[in-house]
């Protein structure tokens, strides 16, 4: 029965059915299916599904799906597994597939290296278009990407890229080397996020990926670096909501992951929540002195922890997107210290008159400068704290929002008690 | 000097040059491109620094920027402008273009119909390959893409896709009806980003867009999804930190335009936040009869927050990937009870038994039962509100980090003092 519903879905839709199913359901639906939508499903799905339903299969089985895979997604699949069984795998296949991943595993997990295809078609310079035309109709099945073709010189040095809609459209005579266009190139070593970035946003189907001495080594596409762009944004929702990403479909995985992906992050806040514990103690005093100064502490932490979660979300999306870098802290302090200060402004006066009208004006005058004081110190610290963890090497999404939010209470609330001991003469 | 600097800039550099500017700088510095590089620069810029440039421009030169555009990133900028503006620059478009424009435009903004483009090369399905090939390289400089052609049949209904790499890698007399591939394709008046999504999961280049009877009316490329996601994730991002998103480059951005974007939803939050200045209002006595209780006040509210983010933040990328639907709200709510339930037990055992070394064991009690209860409703009620939101027609991302932490607040602070009293009788 379930055979007949899935002969109905094509394999886009098999593809979703199978990621909302658990891991025992999954195993069982794919061996299923027939062999030439499992193995196309197979490819679509991600990495650590695959590695599952590999797990889940019969020797000769996970030989014909590991065959089956262009080389970047196999190595993508092996960075999955344990090295043992990734090494036992690596032994069934022929040896072009086999010399052609090891390209790819010789490059560091992180760079551009680990992530482009080496089966890319380059076309001499001085070639005509009718030669470049016949090289890329017998490339057929091998080829990453037919589309984007680097054009290179006798030694292999990158000249730039010709697209195959120019060659369509062009007399066989032409020549390519009229014919092409400027290259944005990668280094091999780049990072992989950066430039995966790089081809979305100039909007490239495929980049070609240089050595050292500008040598072609690889193509990278599009299709790869959406879901490096996919992954990477996923890790950055995941951490801005003070978690670690789970890196598969939320219905797919086990109860007991999703909360390990939690549990180490809620500790380590829990942590420097007890901060909070040790300042109010400090001032337990001045809370006996005035209990009503007690009843402001959770608003005006709480609008501290907005103000700077404002800002440290603006800036690590800027970061991700690279409209800013490193280089930028004292324009993006400045920037964060002005919209703080206004934020403050209109915020303080309002807290002035309202705490005011029902508590006193001492007390209104406490809270005004309390909040004003607050925001401008959250908006500067949230804006600072992601280039800061960029500048350190670590992820700039972990000191979004938990972080700062932790850190807004702990400071905001010795700011409280200083501006009302001051101001209340306590 | 400035003129030479950009001289030795590519175009995609030239563009990251231009986002990193203020409004007049860029302005100026546009007008020092040679027409062919600003005529691309223009192409790859965002649709909101475009629209700056065109007001700083004569009108001539706007005829020819807006001419160059293809219909589909035409409509983005109009979509833009003034309604004003846009009507008498649709005036100087020829004929052609502004016929191809209209159609765009005569559907709905949010719906693919208004992404999609009407210049696509549908291929007859009794056609051989050389005719195929015929019409694709006689296709020139208009067509949207000339790698994923729609295949249709005399009624212009789809039929499927064949892709240039296939019609290439083929002898000219096969015929396209024996290559073409089922077509994933989106209903016009489908949502953009869903389509986008789509596109992106399924990693196709380019998608068909057909009407209700199925017939092509347009094509909807890969690069233009690139670009919905990219504004639909800086839009959760921003809504996650309780901003509205900028939607251009953040150095490019007036002070008072960020400023803007975070107001609102800062005095909305703050409203919320008065709540807490009611709750524990009533629970003055309480806290006067205890001093110590306000002391964790922060601590348990703010572990509330951050585990109720933690829900929230995953669900809503959950919704956004498209791997839970509304339908799913049992399935979630089940998942995220477990999982808060199972973190509110480790971090409750914790506290009793932190709190209670140092604060005595019924205030280790009070803390410990605190904190499971907080998580569990945290963590319940921060999976649920993504899912709410969207089944109302609101932003699932909305109701994530700042939402959460407000709402939190407030009922994590009844929480705690109605266990506070019952435990140690006050
Ligand atoms: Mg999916
Ligand atoms: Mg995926
Ligand atoms: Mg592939
Ligand atoms: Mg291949
Ligand atoms: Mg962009
Ligand atoms: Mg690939
Ligand atoms: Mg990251
Ligand atoms: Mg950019
Ligand atoms: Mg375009
Ligand atoms: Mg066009
Ligand atoms: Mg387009
Ligand atoms: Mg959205
Ligand atoms: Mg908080």
């Amino acid at each position: 029965e379930l055979r007949g519903a899935l002969g109905d879905l094509n394999v886009g839709d098999t593809v979703d059915f199978l990621e909302r199913l658990g891991v025992k359901d999954r195993a069982v639906t794919f061996r299923l299916l027939p062999k030439g939508v499992a193995v196309e499903a197979f490819d679509m799905l991600d990495q650590s599904l695959q590695h599952e339903i590999i797990e889940g299969l019969k020797d000769q089985d996970v030989a014909l799906f590991f065959e089956s895979l262009d080389p970047d997604d196999r190595v993508r699949l092996m960075d999955e597994m344990p090295a043992s069984i990734a090494r036992r795998m690596m032994r069934h296949l022929d040896p072009r597939e086999r010399s052609l991943t090891n390209i790819v595993l010789g490059y560091p997990s992180g760079t551009i290296g680990r992530q482009m295809s080496p089966e890319f078609v380059a076309i001499p310079e001085h070639w005509t278009v009718a030669q470049a035309m016949e090289k890329v109709s017998k490339a057929g099945e091998d080829a990453e990407t037919l589309y984007t073709l680097p054009v290179v010189d006798p030694a292999r040095l990158l000249r730039g890229v010709v697209s195959l809609r120019d060659l369509v459209s062009t007399d066989g005579e032409a020549l390519v080397a009229d014919l092409m266009n400027e290259a944005d190139s990668v280094d091999v070593d780049h990072d992989a996020e950066d430039a995966a970035r790089m081809c979305a946003d100039r909007k490239h189907l495929a980049v070609p990926v240089t050595d050292s001495e500008h040598r072609v080594v690889g193509i990278f596409t599009v299709d790869d670096a959406l879901d490096i762009l996919e992954r990477a944004e996923s890790e950055d929702a995941a951490r801005h909501g003070g978690a670690e990403p789970l890196h598969r479909p939320y219905l797919s995985t086990p109860v007991l992951t999703i909360m390990r992906s939690r549990v180490v992050w809620l500790l380590v806040l829990a942590l420097g929540a007890a901060l909070t514990v040790q300042v109010l103690d400090v001032f337990e005093g001045t809370i006996e002195a005035m209990v009503v100064l007690s009843l402001f502490v959770p608003l005006l932490i709480g609008t501290g922890g907005n103000s700077g979660n404002q800002a440290a979300t603006t800036v690590t999306r800027a970061l991700a997107l690279g409209d800013v870098g490193t280089r930028d802290v004292f324009k993006v302090l400045w920037r964060e210290v002005r919209v703080g200060i206004t934020l403050g402004a209109t915020l303080g006066v309002l807290g002035f008159l309202v705490a005011g009208l029902f508590y006193g004006w001492d007390i209104g005058t406490v809270i005004g400068l309390t909040l004003l004081s607050i925001c401008t110190l959250a908006a500067s610290v949230g804006g600072l704290m992601p280039l800061l963890g960029k500048k350190l090497g670590a992820d700039p999404a972990v000191f979004a929002n938990p972080f700062i939010s932790t850190f807004v209470d702990a400071t905001g609330l010795i700011v409280y008690f200083m501006i009302a001991r001051v101001v209340l003469g306590i």
